[in-house]
Order: structure tokens, then C-alpha cells, then sequence
């Protein structure tokens, strides 16, 4: 194979000296990069529609591999399955060269290794993806790279996606807006003797119906504080919380809402009141220029002033084709990692997950979520409606 | 830990005897079982809902993990993320032992690898799915298990599931009969001037209208042997080919159909029933007893007899929580693995897909795929509707 004939067929759709930079940094010569995630991000926003749902093929799975050499665009190639050639000829694949021609990990991994091995002796560290690389192919990747080390390249691509560009905020958006209209629209039809797998149902069904790809739906509802889809019951008075995460073309919308079988009383006005407060706090604290952790910092010294403050739960974490991701705001989180934004400025065009909720002991679990996109001048919430009491049943 | 301590909540899901068959035979002590298909086998169908579609989390992902050993089903533990807490508390979760406990790829694994150490010295041979786990995990797994040695346990967990249950085989007729009533659906309100994305954006409705995950569909038109989704419209006359796969919890319905805008002339009578004497032919290779590799042998000296032989590709594979697994009839498949079942006897209770397509080059994509089941006396064929020509357009 000979690197230096192919041709560019196109500009890269991502920001290729932002990625030489980090690499330059991280030190990698090279990425193997394998997430459905990441490799949809380097092309583009492609996904191949066969493997969008399910990975598992024969005894082994579909893996995607997209290989980038610091400072040679040019040379990038895209290893995708063998039925993928039906899109190379549509012209979807936006990769300098597109080999499609593997099945599961390792016939793939293979072409990456034979692709590196071309690229010469100057590629010494190849960057990849620990969590999202098979052991199978890791394994044959470490073997046959003898001469060259394998390092983790995931702070390199998280950093890479952690401001969205223009495309990718629209997204954002849609998302946002998609999964709270679906919400209003259930809550709408929300009725005594419906059980938590019914509202769930009908929520599926309204993302669906709105061109989402429905991911889940945690739902609580009564005074009960478990959080999954089960035969339990609406009851006259039941409070509902629901929390979707729902993607458009790969990026997600994450939100909550909260219902209500009947009309709120006084109490639970309060109470959502509350969380609202919090909510706001957060949101004052955001905008271009800010350190990542003031998010934080303001949200938790709210919820320690809030009359309920001992049994909220606050957090804010950065999100997009992931649904944590950066900005990385503080070190309490789902995956242990460092908060590499408390102390970074926050940028226009990063998007962060602000949510609240209250596990109060007789009046159930009453959250908000809300997604803000730093603007120029502070911030954007898109979806940002519903965010009262919804009166279930309206329609 | 003192896993004497630990009391069996259940008998398992699964038969723990062949189980513990197959891993005599395969010298293995005890199995880190993470894939997804494999873990909702262990757990008697069970999926976690959250992470039903999604994988990524943070900068890792959800591994479900389900540790064995060998001739002890009652020391199993189940280890899921931290809220999967909601689904242990509603008793969802069918293993002697659950830790909801973990949010990535290293603690979940952390914890396997204490739990494998607490079952003592006599595990000294630790199967696992080399595709299925992720590369840091496996790394981690190798080092602490340093005593007992790794080996691949994929062969042992396929044959497992290789015969299905009656409550499986309705989950496959389920799937099967589903995939194709909502491909009729679609046939019906095809039009010319609609385009391929549209017919599938209708298959994808219609498939969720009948509660199955969508998780492809594979569409050709017109005289095109492209088979992505695009932009391409129908015409008057053109032929549709729709190959779709889509789950009902977890099993895959896998079939193809046609469609013919307008009537069909003689020749696409003609094509088709040249299809359907192939799979016919492969029909009447199936029955209890007989040898895997005679479905292959019968349907490929078929081919070799039909008029447009040169232009046909023909296959059988078995299918259920995966589409290809075992049965294994052929060497020639997407990804390399043995022939096991060419000379085993067929059982009752193995499912296996017959496809035959031809690549005509003038009238297009033409292809019929159907489902068998291994009955005691011959076969069923789930969903065996629509296998002629669908007049597109009839709604």
C-alpha cells in the first residue's frame, strides 16, 4: 500500500489542527480510534445504519476503526464493515481512504495494524481507546505494533469534542426540544390506573414519533423513589418524574420533568420551588470565562442553604454524543476521572447537563434537568419549557 | 466474603448441568461472561433498561458482568451498575447473588476479579468472551488473576444457547411473525416518487408500532444492487427488496420480502420462483437428525442447477439473541469460525435462517430470507407469509 498515492477527497469534517495539537501534547504519533462515538465524530457525524442498534455478529462484533497519523490528515483511513461499501459508493464516508472489508474485531484491527505499519517508523505511540477497544484486538494491536507503544488517547478525543461547533449545537437543540415536547405530550395522557410500563410505552412512541432514537426513560412516581418501568400504578394525587435521554443523529437530549395526577398543592408548589432555585443558581454561575467548577461550587453552597438541602442531589456534567462528557466539572461523578474544566475557563459551544433532585421521604421524587449551551454572553437552554407542574391527563 | 454464606434466591434460568458440561469439556473453572446477548441468556432474558441502546458513560461504558463456576450455580454473581439497584430491589435480577454497584468498564470488573478470588484455589482456568471485553478490563482481569490463567469461552456459551426453549421459540415466532407483518404494512403504501428513506422511516414505524427494536433494514430498488437507505425514488415498475432485522426482547426476527411497484411481469414470476425452489430445496434438508451441512450442500447444488446460478448467493445460519450464531453449517460466513454443526445432527429447538438473493443484472436485487425452526418431525416456519410478489401500493 502506498500512503503517499491516495488521494484527499475532501476536507476533514473536524478540526484537524485541534487534533494535532492535543496529540502533539498527549504525545501519540498515531490514534486507533474504535468508539461508535468518536468514529462518528472524526466522519462527520456518519453511522453505519446496519450496527446502529446491535454489535454482535457470529462470535464476534462489528467494530469500526478509524486511524488518524498526527499532522497527515491525508492519510487517515476508515476500516468499516464489508456491507459499508454500499455507502462508500453513495459517497457518505467522509475519510481521506475507506476500506471496507472486515466483519468483527479482529479481521478489522488487522487493516489498522497493516495501515500503521505503512505509515513508517516514525509512528513510535498510538493512541486508542481502552474502554472501547475489544480485548481480541488490543491484544493482536500490542503484538503486532512490537515497535510501537500503545498509550490512551481517550482525554485527546474528549478534549477534541468538548466545544460543538454550530452543526453540532442544532443538534443539541433538536434533541433538547424533541425529548420535552415528547414528555408534554405524555404527561398529557397520563391517567389513573396507568402503570410506569404504559407512560414509558407512550414516551417511546413520542420520541420515536419525533425522529428520536429513544435511549431510556428512568420514571418515579407516587411517593416511591425507584426509578424503573414497572407495573405500578398511577394514583389519584401521584406525582411523576420523568428522565429521558433520547438521541438525534447520534447526539442526546437528557431532561427531566416533572407531572402531576391532579392539581399541585401548596407543598409540592414549594417543593419543586426549591429545585428550581438551585437549577437557577447553577445557571447564574455559567458563562464564557468562568471557571467549570463554579458550576459546582454554586450549586452545592444553594442546596446547603435550600430547608431540604439533606436529601437533594446536585450535579452538573458536560454532555453530546455521550451522556457524560466534557466539559468535566467535578471529580464526584458516574466515572472516576479528573475534573480537567473546574479550573479551565468554560467556552462558547460547550454543553452542560444542570440537574436537581430532591428524594423527599413522603412526597416522592421531584427532579429538573436542564441542558445549557455557553453562548457568547452566558447561555442558551434549549427545551427549556414544562418546567413547572404538568397536569397529567389534559388531553 | 464468604460465598458459603450466600443463599440461592432461585433455581437458575438456564441449564446449569450442560453448562457445566461444556466447560468440563472445555477445562474451564469458572466464566466472566460481559456481552450483552450472553448476560440476558444467564439472567433468564433480563436487560437492563438504561443501557438498552447506549453504551458509553463518562470516558467508559456499561459492562454487565455474570461471574460462573463450574458446577457451582449457587456461588453466581451478577454485577450491574449502580441503578440497576431500582431493578434488584423489584426482584428482576435472577442470580444467587447481585451487586448493583459499578458505573464503567475497570470497577465492574474489579469487582469479578474479587469475587473469582473469594471462590479460592480451584478455579484455575477463567473462561471469557475475547470480543465482548473490553480491552482495559481484560488487561486488568490478566494481571490480578495472576494464579489462574484466561482462555476464550465464546464456543462454550454458543453451544449453550445453540437449542432454544419453548419460551424462546415464541419470542423467535414473535420477532419473525412481527418483521413481517410490518413489512407487508410497508409494501402497502409504497408509491412512486417515494424514496428509499422514506420506506424505511415507514418499516421503522411499523416495527415499533408492533413493540419490536428496529435495528436495520437492509433495501435495494429499481435494477440498483445498493441496499443503504438513500435518497434513490421509486418508480413505476421497480422491484423493492426489504431485508430487516428487528428484536422482540432480544430475539431477532430476520426475513426478507418483495415488492413490485405495479404487477409483476413474467420474468420477475420467473426470477422469484427461482428463489423459492432454492429455499424450498433447503427446506427439505431440515429435520431432526440430520446433518447441519446438508442445508448448505442441498441448497448450494441448488444453485448450481438453477438458470441464474452464477448471479445467486445462497446461506443458512443460525439465529436468535444474535444474527449468526449457532448452529455453525458453513465456513463461509461474515466472521471465520468452524463448521461445528456440518456433521452434528440438527436438534429440535435450533433456529435457523435460509437466505437466497440474486444480483440480476438487469432487473435488480432479488431475495427471499426466511426462518426455520427444528420441530421433532421436520421444521416451522414462523412468519411464512408474503413470499410472493407484495403489489406495492395497495392501501
Amino acid at each position: 500500500m502506498n500512503v503517499a498515492d491516495r488521494k484527499i477527497t475532501a476536507r476533514a469534517p473536524f478540526d484537524t489542527e485541534k487534533l494535532d495539537r492535543l496529540m502533539h501534547e498527549a504525545g501519540l504519533d498515531a490514534l486507533v480510534v474504535t468508539s461508535r462515538h468518536n468514529v462518528q465524530y472524526l466522519l462527520g457525524g456518519y453511522r453505519f445504519f446496519f450496527f446502529d442498534a446491535m454489535e454482535a455478529i457470529g462470535v464476534s462484533r462489528y467494530l469500526p476503526v478509524y486511524v488518524y497519523q498526527r499532522g497527515r490528515p491525508e492519510n487517515a483511513l476508515y476500516i468499516g464493515n464489508r456491507m459499508e461499501g454500499f455507502e462508500k459508493e453513495l459517497g457518505r464516508i467522509a475519510a481521506p481512504a475507506v476500506k471496507t472489508a472486515s466483519w468483527g474485531s479482529m479481521d478489522a484491527i488487522r487493516l489498522a495494524i497493516d495501515h500503521i505499519k505503512a505509515l513508517g517508523a516514525d509512528v513510535k505511540r498510538v493512541g486508542f481507546e481502552p474502554s472501547f477497544l475489544p480485548s481480541d484486538a488490543k491484544d493482536l494491536l500490542s503484538k503486532e505494533l512490537g515497535g510501537a507503544s500503545l498509550a490512551d488517547a481517550q482525554f485527546v478525543l474528549e478534549r477534541l469534542r468538548a466545544v460543538k461547533t454550530a452543526e453540532e449545537l442544532d443538534l443539541v437543540r433538536e434533541a433538547s426540544e424533541r425529548v420535552v415536547n415528547a414528555m408534554t405530550a405524555t404527561f398529557d395522557i397520563c391517567t389513573p390506573g396507568m402503570s410506569k410500563h404504559d407512560i414509558v410505552d407512550r414516551l417511546r412512541r413520542e420520541e420515536h414519533d419525533r425522529d428520536l432514537v429513544f435511549e431510556y426513560c428512568l420514571i418515579a412516581a407516587g411517593n416511591s423513589h425507584n426509578r424503573a418501568p414497572s407495573d405500578q400504578r398511577l394514583k389519584a394525587g401521584d406525582v411523576i418524574s420523568l428522565d429521558s435521554g433520547g438521541n438525534y443523529k447520534g447526539y442526546i437530549g437528557d431532561l427531566s420533568r416533572m407531572g402531576v395526577v391532579g392539581e399541585p398543592d401548596a407543598e409540592l408548589h414549594d417543593l419543586l420551588h426549591e429545585i428550581e432555585e438551585i437549577q437557577q443558581v447553577a445557571r447564574g454561575a455559567i458563562s464564557p470565562g468562568a471557571r467549570g467548577g463554579e458550576i459546582i461550587a454554586a450549586g452545592e453552597e444553594a442546596v446547603r442553604r435550600a430547608p431540604h438541602g439533606n436529601v437533594l442531589d446536585y450535579t452538573a456534567h458536560g454532555i453530546g454524543l455521550v451522556s457524560h462528557e466534557a466539559p468535566r466539572l467535578t471529580g464526584r461523578g458516574p466515572v472516576p476521572y479528573a475534573p480537567y474544566d473546574a479550573d479551565r475557563p468554560l467556552q462558547p459551544g460547550m454543553v452542560i447537563s444542570v440537574e436537581t433532585a430532591m428524594l423527599h421521604p413522603s412526597r416522592g421524587y421531584i427532579k429538573l434537568e436542564d441542558t445549557l449551551i455557553v453562548t457568547e454572553d452566558g447561555w442558551e437552554a434549549p427545551g427549556d419549557i414544562a418546567r413547572g407542574w404538568n397536569i397529567a391527563g389534559k388531553a
